[in-house]
Protein backbone atom coordinates (compact mmCIF):
# COMPACT_ATOMS: atom_id res chain seq x y z
CA UNK A 1 0.00 0.00 0.00
CA UNK A 2 1.10 3.59 -0.37
CA UNK A 3 1.57 5.69 2.55
CA UNK A 4 1.80 10.14 2.12
CA UNK A 5 3.16 11.57 5.07
CA UNK A 6 3.13 15.34 5.96
CA UNK A 7 6.18 16.86 7.06
CA UNK A 8 7.65 20.06 8.89
CA UNK A 9 10.80 20.93 9.53
CA UNK A 10 13.46 23.98 10.46
CA UNK A 11 15.88 23.78 6.99
CA UNK A 12 18.53 25.61 9.34
CA UNK A 13 20.56 22.84 10.61
CA UNK A 14 20.66 20.22 7.31
CA UNK A 15 21.86 20.23 3.87
CA UNK A 16 18.39 20.82 2.28
CA UNK A 17 16.24 17.82 1.32
CA UNK A 18 17.53 15.59 -0.80
CA UNK A 19 19.85 12.34 0.40
CA UNK A 20 23.58 13.35 0.37
CA UNK A 21 26.61 10.76 1.45
CA UNK A 22 27.00 13.06 4.65
CA UNK A 23 23.63 12.15 5.94
CA UNK A 24 22.60 15.17 7.04
CA UNK A 25 19.30 16.02 5.01
CA UNK A 26 16.17 16.02 5.95
CA UNK A 27 15.43 12.94 3.91
CA UNK A 28 18.00 11.01 5.61
CA UNK A 29 17.00 11.85 8.76
CA UNK A 30 13.18 10.71 7.66
CA UNK A 31 14.69 7.93 5.80
CA UNK A 32 16.50 6.76 9.04
CA UNK A 33 13.43 7.51 11.84
CA UNK A 34 11.32 5.42 9.08
CA UNK A 35 13.36 2.41 8.98
CA UNK A 36 13.67 2.24 12.35
CA UNK A 37 9.51 2.60 13.06
CA UNK A 38 9.54 -0.23 10.44
CA UNK A 39 12.31 -2.37 11.28
CA UNK A 40 13.03 -1.98 7.48
CA UNK A 41 14.30 0.19 4.72
CA UNK A 42 11.98 2.95 3.91
CA UNK A 43 12.60 4.98 0.70
CA UNK A 44 10.68 7.99 0.15
CA UNK A 45 9.97 10.73 -2.94
CA UNK A 46 8.82 14.20 -2.01
CA UNK A 47 6.82 17.09 -3.64
CA UNK A 48 9.74 19.63 -3.41
CA UNK A 49 12.82 19.25 -3.06
CA UNK A 50 14.18 22.09 -0.65
CA UNK A 51 17.94 23.59 -0.80
CA UNK A 52 20.12 23.67 2.42
CA UNK A 53 18.59 26.61 4.84
CA UNK A 54 15.22 26.16 3.89
CA UNK A 55 12.24 25.42 6.09
CA UNK A 56 9.18 23.22 5.07
CA UNK A 57 5.86 23.84 6.87
CA UNK A 58 4.39 21.18 4.64
CA UNK A 59 6.65 18.85 2.54
CA UNK A 60 4.78 15.98 1.46
CA UNK A 61 6.05 12.26 0.80
CA UNK A 62 5.36 8.87 -0.28
CA UNK A 63 6.80 5.71 -0.19
CA UNK A 64 5.23 1.97 -0.26
CA UNK A 65 5.08 -0.89 2.02
CA UNK A 66 3.34 -3.81 2.69
CA UNK A 67 3.60 -3.09 6.79
CA UNK A 68 0.26 -2.76 7.92
CA UNK A 69 0.21 0.09 11.00
CA UNK A 70 -2.42 2.49 11.61
CA UNK A 71 -1.56 5.99 10.07
CA UNK A 72 -1.70 7.28 14.02
CA UNK A 73 1.42 5.08 14.77
CA UNK A 74 3.36 6.21 11.54
CA UNK A 75 2.76 9.95 12.80
CA UNK A 76 3.92 8.53 16.34
CA UNK A 77 6.52 6.05 15.68
CA UNK A 78 8.46 8.02 13.17
CA UNK A 79 8.53 11.25 15.61
CA UNK A 80 10.00 9.62 17.99
CA UNK A 81 13.45 8.38 15.88
CA UNK A 82 13.08 12.29 14.18
CA UNK A 83 15.25 15.49 16.01
CA UNK A 84 13.72 17.98 17.59
CA UNK A 85 13.10 20.31 14.13
CA UNK A 86 11.95 17.76 11.87
CA UNK A 87 8.41 16.06 12.83
CA UNK A 88 5.74 13.77 10.87
CA UNK A 89 2.27 15.89 10.95
CA UNK A 90 0.39 13.06 9.27
CA UNK A 91 -0.22 10.17 7.19
CA UNK A 92 -2.82 9.07 5.36
CA UNK A 93 -3.01 5.68 3.33
CA UNK A 94 -3.30 7.10 -0.62
CA UNK A 95 -4.52 5.13 -3.86
CA UNK A 96 -1.60 3.42 -5.56
CA UNK A 97 -1.66 6.16 -8.59
CA UNK A 98 -1.42 9.11 -6.23
CA UNK A 99 2.54 10.41 -6.73
CA UNK A 100 3.62 12.90 -4.25
CA UNK A 101 5.12 15.01 -7.31
CA UNK A 102 3.15 14.34 -10.21
CA UNK A 103 0.42 14.74 -8.53
CA UNK A 104 0.54 17.44 -7.17
CA UNK A 105 -1.18 20.42 -9.32
CA UNK A 106 0.74 23.53 -7.91
CA UNK A 107 3.18 24.24 -5.26
CA UNK A 108 3.44 27.33 -2.73
CA UNK A 109 6.25 28.97 -1.07
CA UNK A 110 6.45 31.87 1.48
CA UNK A 111 9.16 34.12 1.93
CA UNK A 112 10.22 36.28 4.81
CA UNK A 113 11.92 39.56 5.09
CA UNK A 114 12.93 41.42 7.93
CA UNK A 115 13.17 45.28 6.97
CA UNK A 116 15.25 46.67 10.03
CA UNK A 117 18.81 48.69 10.49
CA UNK A 118 19.87 45.88 12.70
CA UNK A 119 20.33 42.45 11.02
CA UNK A 120 18.09 39.36 12.19
CA UNK A 121 18.95 37.67 15.70
CA UNK A 122 15.86 36.01 17.41
CA UNK A 123 14.82 34.82 14.36
CA UNK A 124 18.62 34.43 12.57
CA UNK A 125 18.28 31.85 10.17
CA UNK A 126 14.11 32.24 9.74
CA UNK A 127 13.83 35.65 7.74
CA UNK A 128 15.38 37.44 4.86
CA UNK A 129 17.07 40.76 5.83
CA UNK A 130 17.00 44.29 3.87
CA UNK A 131 18.07 47.26 6.38
CA UNK A 132 17.02 50.25 3.33
CA UNK A 133 13.42 50.12 3.27
CA UNK A 134 11.17 48.35 0.46
CA UNK A 135 8.49 50.23 -1.21
CA UNK A 136 5.63 47.99 -1.89
CA UNK A 137 3.76 49.90 -3.99
CA UNK A 138 6.65 49.25 -6.77
CA UNK A 139 6.95 45.90 -5.89
CA UNK A 140 3.22 45.66 -6.47
CA UNK A 141 3.89 46.86 -10.20
CA UNK A 142 6.62 44.92 -10.83
CA UNK A 143 5.19 41.16 -10.20
CA UNK A 144 2.47 41.92 -12.76
CA UNK A 145 5.19 40.87 -15.18
CA UNK A 146 5.27 37.65 -13.46
CA UNK A 147 2.18 36.28 -13.03
CA UNK A 148 0.77 34.02 -15.63
CA UNK A 149 3.12 31.26 -18.22
CA UNK A 150 6.36 32.59 -19.21
CA UNK A 151 9.85 31.03 -19.75
CA UNK A 152 11.82 31.72 -16.44
CA UNK A 153 15.24 30.94 -17.97
CA UNK A 154 16.10 34.27 -16.01
CA UNK A 155 15.23 33.13 -12.54
CA UNK A 156 16.73 29.39 -13.52
CA UNK A 157 19.80 28.56 -11.33
CA UNK A 158 22.50 26.16 -13.80
CA UNK A 159 21.94 23.15 -11.95
CA UNK A 160 18.42 23.09 -12.15
CA UNK A 161 16.87 19.78 -13.57
CA UNK A 162 13.43 20.63 -14.88
CA UNK A 163 12.76 19.76 -18.38
CA UNK A 164 11.18 22.85 -19.38
CA UNK A 165 11.88 26.61 -18.19
CA UNK A 166 8.01 27.29 -18.94
CA UNK A 167 6.07 27.54 -15.71
CA UNK A 168 2.49 29.19 -14.50
CA UNK A 169 2.95 31.79 -11.87
CA UNK A 170 -0.33 31.89 -10.40
CA UNK A 171 -0.07 34.69 -7.58
CA UNK A 172 2.28 36.52 -5.72
CA UNK A 173 0.57 37.98 -2.10
CA UNK A 174 2.77 41.21 -0.70
CA UNK A 175 2.37 41.66 2.80
CA UNK A 176 4.02 43.45 5.37
CA UNK A 177 3.37 44.20 9.60
CA UNK A 178 5.21 46.95 11.12
CA UNK A 179 6.19 49.99 10.68
CA UNK A 180 8.54 51.35 7.89
CA UNK A 181 12.40 50.20 9.39
CA UNK A 182 10.65 47.63 11.69
CA UNK A 183 8.16 45.42 10.16
CA UNK A 184 8.10 41.96 8.55
CA UNK A 185 7.25 41.85 4.81
CA UNK A 186 6.22 38.35 3.30
CA UNK A 187 5.69 37.56 -0.60
CA UNK A 188 3.48 34.45 -1.04
CA UNK A 189 4.20 32.38 -4.17
CA UNK A 190 1.81 29.88 -6.13
CA UNK A 191 3.12 28.18 -9.54
CA UNK A 192 2.42 25.04 -11.43
CA UNK A 193 6.00 24.15 -10.60
CA UNK A 194 9.05 26.68 -9.74
CA UNK A 195 12.62 26.06 -10.98
CA UNK A 196 15.68 25.40 -8.67
CA UNK A 197 16.37 28.73 -7.27
CA UNK A 198 13.54 30.49 -8.82
CA UNK A 199 12.04 32.23 -6.19
CA UNK A 200 15.51 33.35 -4.31
CA UNK A 201 16.27 34.79 -7.49
CA UNK A 202 12.98 36.34 -7.79
CA UNK A 203 13.10 37.86 -4.23
CA UNK A 204 16.81 39.30 -5.11
CA UNK A 205 15.07 41.45 -8.34
CA UNK A 206 12.22 42.59 -6.12
CA UNK A 207 14.25 43.76 -3.33
CA UNK A 208 16.44 45.76 -5.95
CA UNK A 209 13.26 46.78 -7.72
CA UNK A 210 11.69 47.59 -3.80
CA UNK A 211 15.05 49.86 -2.62
CA UNK A 212 14.96 51.92 -6.01
CA UNK A 213 17.56 50.14 -7.34
CA UNK A 214 15.37 49.27 -10.64
CA UNK A 215 11.99 50.46 -11.97
CA UNK A 216 9.17 47.83 -12.45
CA UNK A 217 9.49 47.08 -15.57
CA UNK A 218 12.79 46.42 -15.53
CA UNK A 219 11.38 42.79 -14.62
CA UNK A 220 9.64 42.87 -17.79
CA UNK A 221 13.25 43.07 -19.36
CA UNK A 222 14.81 40.51 -17.04
CA UNK A 223 12.16 38.08 -18.05
CA UNK A 224 12.21 38.40 -22.07
CA UNK A 225 16.32 38.21 -21.51
CA UNK A 226 15.90 34.64 -20.74
CA UNK A 227 19.02 34.95 -19.03
CA UNK A 228 20.37 34.37 -15.51
CA UNK A 229 22.93 37.66 -16.49
CA UNK A 230 19.87 39.53 -16.80
CA UNK A 231 18.83 39.42 -12.79
CA UNK A 232 19.72 40.01 -9.69
CA UNK A 233 21.48 38.11 -7.43
CA UNK A 234 20.32 35.21 -5.51
CA UNK A 235 18.81 36.11 -2.28
CA UNK A 236 19.75 33.81 0.92
CA UNK A 237 17.55 30.89 1.43
CA UNK A 238 16.76 31.78 5.29
CA UNK A 239 13.96 33.54 5.00
CA UNK A 240 12.32 30.49 2.41
CA UNK A 241 9.40 28.36 3.45
CA UNK A 242 7.94 25.54 1.08
CA UNK A 243 4.12 25.69 2.49
CA UNK A 244 3.42 22.81 0.07
CA UNK A 245 2.48 21.29 -2.46
CA UNK A 246 -1.70 21.17 -4.14
CA UNK A 247 -3.48 18.32 -4.86
CA UNK A 248 -6.89 17.74 -5.98
CA UNK A 249 -9.55 17.42 -3.06
CA UNK A 250 -10.37 14.18 -3.74
CA UNK A 251 -7.29 12.85 -2.34
CA UNK A 252 -8.59 14.72 1.09
CA UNK A 253 -4.96 15.31 2.09
CA UNK A 254 -4.56 18.14 4.93
CA UNK A 255 -3.53 21.19 3.73
CA UNK A 256 -1.60 22.89 5.86
CA UNK A 257 -0.53 22.76 9.97
CA UNK A 258 -0.07 25.33 13.08
CA UNK A 259 3.41 25.68 11.52
CA UNK A 260 2.50 28.35 9.38
CA UNK A 261 0.36 30.25 12.45
CA UNK A 262 3.75 32.24 13.60
CA UNK A 263 4.55 33.48 10.37
CA UNK A 264 5.05 37.31 9.77
CA UNK B 1 29.19 58.63 30.72
CA UNK B 2 26.75 55.85 31.49
CA UNK B 3 25.56 54.15 28.42
CA UNK B 4 22.53 51.64 28.04
CA UNK B 5 21.94 49.12 25.29
CA UNK B 6 18.90 46.96 24.13
CA UNK B 7 19.63 43.41 23.37
CA UNK B 8 17.78 40.87 21.55
CA UNK B 9 18.60 36.74 22.09
CA UNK B 10 18.01 33.57 21.07
CA UNK B 11 18.45 31.52 24.31
CA UNK B 12 18.54 28.21 22.62
CA UNK B 13 22.09 27.72 22.17
CA UNK B 14 23.56 29.29 25.78
CA UNK B 15 23.54 28.50 29.17
CA UNK B 16 21.58 31.21 30.07
CA UNK B 17 22.45 35.36 30.50
CA UNK B 18 25.00 35.28 33.43
CA UNK B 19 28.52 34.96 32.85
CA UNK B 20 29.98 31.70 33.27
CA UNK B 21 33.50 29.46 33.32
CA UNK B 22 32.81 28.22 30.29
CA UNK B 23 31.61 31.55 28.36
CA UNK B 24 28.82 30.43 25.95
CA UNK B 25 26.28 32.80 27.76
CA UNK B 26 24.70 35.86 26.66
CA UNK B 27 26.57 37.92 28.95
CA UNK B 28 29.72 36.80 28.27
CA UNK B 29 29.29 37.23 23.89
CA UNK B 30 28.10 40.50 24.92
CA UNK B 31 31.29 41.63 26.74
CA UNK B 32 33.04 39.75 24.02
CA UNK B 33 32.18 41.99 21.83
CA UNK B 34 31.60 45.17 23.47
CA UNK B 35 35.61 44.70 24.85
CA UNK B 36 36.22 44.07 20.92
CA UNK B 37 34.82 46.76 20.13
CA UNK B 38 36.07 49.27 22.46
CA UNK B 39 39.82 47.83 22.55
CA UNK B 40 39.54 47.84 26.52
CA UNK B 41 37.27 45.19 29.13
CA UNK B 42 33.49 46.56 29.23
CA UNK B 43 31.72 45.21 32.62
CA UNK B 44 27.64 44.88 32.10
CA UNK B 45 24.80 44.84 33.90
CA UNK B 46 21.29 43.78 33.18
CA UNK B 47 17.56 44.45 33.63
CA UNK B 48 16.40 40.70 34.06
CA UNK B 49 19.01 37.54 33.62
CA UNK B 50 17.35 35.06 31.93
CA UNK B 51 17.78 30.96 32.07
CA UNK B 52 19.22 28.64 29.57
CA UNK B 53 16.81 28.45 26.80
CA UNK B 54 14.98 31.78 27.61
CA UNK B 55 14.91 33.88 24.85
CA UNK B 56 14.75 37.99 24.92
CA UNK B 57 13.26 40.25 22.93
CA UNK B 58 14.13 43.34 24.77
CA UNK B 59 16.66 42.93 27.38
CA UNK B 60 18.38 45.96 28.84
CA UNK B 61 21.93 46.65 30.11
CA UNK B 62 23.95 48.98 30.90
CA UNK B 63 27.25 49.92 31.72
CA UNK B 64 29.93 52.85 32.33
CA UNK B 65 32.65 54.12 29.94
CA UNK B 66 35.01 56.81 29.08
CA UNK B 67 35.12 56.09 25.75
CA UNK B 68 33.24 59.04 23.40
CA UNK B 69 31.54 57.11 20.38
CA UNK B 70 27.89 57.97 18.86
CA UNK B 71 25.03 55.48 19.97
CA UNK B 72 25.00 54.05 15.86
CA UNK B 73 28.35 53.18 16.25
CA UNK B 74 27.87 51.24 19.15
CA UNK B 75 25.01 49.09 17.89
CA UNK B 76 26.89 48.64 14.47
CA UNK B 77 30.36 48.01 15.94
CA UNK B 78 28.95 45.65 19.00
CA UNK B 79 26.68 43.62 16.46
CA UNK B 80 29.75 42.90 13.81
CA UNK B 81 31.25 40.92 16.64
CA UNK B 82 28.31 39.13 18.17
CA UNK B 83 27.14 35.85 17.12
CA UNK B 84 23.72 35.80 14.83
CA UNK B 85 21.53 35.18 17.10
CA UNK B 86 22.02 38.14 19.52
CA UNK B 87 22.22 41.65 18.56
CA UNK B 88 22.11 45.07 19.90
CA UNK B 89 19.05 46.96 19.00
CA UNK B 90 19.78 50.12 19.80
CA UNK B 91 22.22 52.57 22.47
CA UNK B 92 21.44 55.55 24.81
CA UNK B 93 23.38 57.60 27.02
CA UNK B 94 21.46 57.67 30.18
CA UNK B 95 22.45 59.61 33.35
CA UNK B 96 24.18 58.56 35.58
CA UNK B 97 21.58 57.51 38.06
CA UNK B 98 20.12 55.34 35.88
CA UNK B 99 20.72 51.92 36.79
CA UNK B 100 18.96 49.09 34.38
CA UNK B 101 18.06 46.65 37.22
CA UNK B 102 17.15 48.85 40.04
CA UNK B 103 15.36 51.95 37.68
CA UNK B 104 12.88 49.06 36.17
CA UNK B 105 9.50 49.47 37.72
CA UNK B 106 8.03 46.33 36.24
CA UNK B 107 9.09 43.59 33.71
CA UNK B 108 7.04 41.88 31.08
CA UNK B 109 7.63 37.88 29.92
CA UNK B 110 5.51 36.10 27.39
CA UNK B 111 5.38 32.36 27.14
CA UNK B 112 4.01 30.59 24.31
CA UNK B 113 2.35 27.39 23.55
CA UNK B 114 1.72 25.50 21.41
CA UNK B 115 -1.14 22.82 21.63
CA UNK B 116 -1.19 20.07 18.96
CA UNK B 117 -0.84 16.62 18.96
CA UNK B 118 2.77 16.53 17.26
CA UNK B 119 5.62 18.11 18.98
CA UNK B 120 7.36 21.38 17.84
CA UNK B 121 9.29 20.55 14.60
CA UNK B 122 9.97 24.01 12.28
CA UNK B 123 9.30 26.41 16.31
CA UNK B 124 11.78 23.63 18.46
CA UNK B 125 13.10 25.34 21.66
CA UNK B 126 10.56 28.75 20.99
CA UNK B 127 7.30 27.18 22.36
CA UNK B 128 6.40 25.33 24.82
CA UNK B 129 4.02 22.24 23.89
CA UNK B 130 1.15 20.53 25.32
CA UNK B 131 -0.82 17.67 23.78
CA UNK B 132 -4.19 17.54 25.43
CA UNK B 133 -6.43 20.87 24.56
CA UNK B 134 -6.26 23.78 27.24
CA UNK B 135 -9.54 25.27 28.50
CA UNK B 136 -9.20 28.98 27.95
CA UNK B 137 -12.27 30.32 30.38
CA UNK B 138 -10.94 27.87 33.72
CA UNK B 139 -7.52 29.63 33.10
CA UNK B 140 -8.75 32.87 32.95
CA UNK B 141 -10.47 32.52 35.92
CA UNK B 142 -7.31 31.31 37.85
CA UNK B 143 -5.19 33.69 37.27
CA UNK B 144 -7.61 35.85 39.07
CA UNK B 145 -5.65 34.64 42.17
CA UNK B 146 -2.31 35.88 40.62
CA UNK B 147 -3.36 39.24 40.36
CA UNK B 148 -2.47 41.93 43.02
CA UNK B 149 0.63 41.22 45.71
CA UNK B 150 1.34 37.52 47.16
CA UNK B 151 3.83 35.71 48.65
CA UNK B 152 4.88 33.70 45.76
CA UNK B 153 7.08 31.20 47.41
CA UNK B 154 5.06 28.56 45.79
CA UNK B 155 6.67 29.65 42.97
CA UNK B 156 10.07 30.11 43.84
CA UNK B 157 12.84 28.02 42.67
CA UNK B 158 15.06 26.79 45.70
CA UNK B 159 18.63 28.86 44.11
CA UNK B 160 16.25 32.48 44.14
CA UNK B 161 18.23 35.28 45.66
CA UNK B 162 15.92 37.32 45.46
CA UNK B 163 15.15 39.31 49.16
CA UNK B 164 11.45 39.05 49.54
CA UNK B 165 8.96 36.35 47.68
CA UNK B 166 6.13 39.04 48.10
CA UNK B 167 5.65 40.66 44.24
CA UNK B 168 2.74 41.94 42.78
CA UNK B 169 1.39 40.49 39.44
CA UNK B 170 -0.16 43.60 37.56
CA UNK B 171 -1.50 41.50 34.41
CA UNK B 172 -1.43 38.41 32.87
CA UNK B 173 -2.72 38.24 29.42
CA UNK B 174 -4.09 34.67 28.19
CA UNK B 175 -4.58 35.11 24.13
CA UNK B 176 -4.80 32.00 21.64
CA UNK B 177 -5.10 31.97 17.78
CA UNK B 178 -6.06 28.72 15.73
CA UNK B 179 -8.13 25.72 16.40
CA UNK B 180 -8.22 23.52 19.21
CA UNK B 181 -5.72 20.72 19.02
CA UNK B 182 -3.81 23.24 16.61
CA UNK B 183 -3.23 26.34 17.99
CA UNK B 184 -0.78 28.85 19.49
CA UNK B 185 -1.13 30.20 23.64
CA UNK B 186 0.38 33.12 24.39
CA UNK B 187 0.66 34.42 28.15
CA UNK B 188 1.96 37.86 28.99
CA UNK B 189 3.15 38.67 32.42
CA UNK B 190 3.62 41.62 34.04
CA UNK B 191 4.49 42.53 37.50
CA UNK B 192 6.93 44.70 39.79
CA UNK B 193 9.47 42.10 39.61
CA UNK B 194 9.43 37.72 39.02
CA UNK B 195 10.86 35.11 41.39
CA UNK B 196 13.91 32.75 40.06
CA UNK B 197 11.50 30.46 37.86
CA UNK B 198 8.10 32.03 39.00
CA UNK B 199 6.67 32.01 35.51
CA UNK B 200 7.72 28.56 34.59
CA UNK B 201 6.24 27.10 37.83
CA UNK B 202 3.15 29.10 37.05
CA UNK B 203 2.74 27.80 33.72
CA UNK B 204 3.14 24.22 34.87
CA UNK B 205 -0.19 25.18 37.33
CA UNK B 206 -2.04 27.05 34.71
CA UNK B 207 -1.59 23.76 32.26
CA UNK B 208 -2.41 21.60 34.82
CA UNK B 209 -5.72 24.00 35.27
CA UNK B 210 -6.27 24.24 31.44
CA UNK B 211 -6.23 20.44 31.31
CA UNK B 212 -8.84 19.85 33.63
CA UNK B 213 -6.19 18.21 36.39
CA UNK B 214 -7.09 20.61 38.82
CA UNK B 215 -9.51 23.51 39.53
CA UNK B 216 -9.26 26.96 39.06
CA UNK B 217 -9.35 27.57 42.72
CA UNK B 218 -6.69 25.39 43.67
CA UNK B 219 -4.00 27.84 42.45
CA UNK B 220 -5.37 29.64 45.72
CA UNK B 221 -4.95 27.34 47.47
CA UNK B 222 -0.97 26.36 46.08
CA UNK B 223 -0.70 30.70 46.57
CA UNK B 224 -1.85 30.09 50.15
CA UNK B 225 0.58 27.01 50.74
CA UNK B 226 3.66 29.22 50.02
CA UNK B 227 5.31 25.70 49.38
CA UNK B 228 6.97 24.96 45.95
CA UNK B 229 5.78 21.19 47.13
CA UNK B 230 2.07 22.75 46.75
CA UNK B 231 2.88 23.36 43.17
CA UNK B 232 2.67 21.64 39.59
CA UNK B 233 6.01 20.73 37.73
CA UNK B 234 8.10 23.93 36.60
CA UNK B 235 7.81 24.58 32.83
CA UNK B 236 10.24 24.05 30.30
CA UNK B 237 12.03 27.13 29.55
CA UNK B 238 11.51 26.77 25.60
CA UNK B 239 8.82 29.01 25.22
CA UNK B 240 9.61 31.68 27.70
CA UNK B 241 10.34 36.01 26.45
CA UNK B 242 11.28 38.43 28.05
CA UNK B 243 9.80 41.71 26.59
CA UNK B 244 11.93 43.51 28.63
CA UNK B 245 11.75 45.93 31.61
CA UNK B 246 9.71 48.74 31.81
CA UNK B 247 11.20 52.35 32.50
CA UNK B 248 9.94 55.73 33.87
CA UNK B 249 9.04 57.57 30.96
CA UNK B 250 11.56 60.38 31.08
CA UNK B 251 14.71 58.39 30.28
CA UNK B 252 13.12 57.89 26.77
CA UNK B 253 14.65 54.30 26.35
CA UNK B 254 13.09 52.48 23.21
CA UNK B 255 10.48 49.45 24.51
CA UNK B 256 9.95 47.35 22.10
CA UNK B 257 11.40 45.78 18.59
CA UNK B 258 10.24 44.61 15.52
CA UNK B 259 11.48 40.97 17.21
CA UNK B 260 7.89 40.91 18.99
CA UNK B 261 6.01 40.37 15.60
CA UNK B 262 6.48 37.22 14.45
CA UNK B 263 5.46 36.11 18.34
CA UNK B 264 2.09 34.21 18.02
Amino acid sequence: MRIALGITYSGSGYEGWQSQLSGNTIQDKLELALGKFAAQPVRTLCAGRTDAGVHGLMQVVHFDTLLVRDTASWVRGTNAFLPRDIAVQWARQVPDEFHCRGSAIARRYAYVVLESPVRPSVEAGRVGWVYRPLDGAVMQQAIEHLIGEHDFSSFRAAQCQAKSPVKTIRRIDITCSGEPGARYWRFEFEANAFLHHMIRNIMGCLVAIGQGSHTPDWLAEVVAARSRQAAAPTFPPDGLYFLGPVYEDHYGLPVRTTSYDWLP
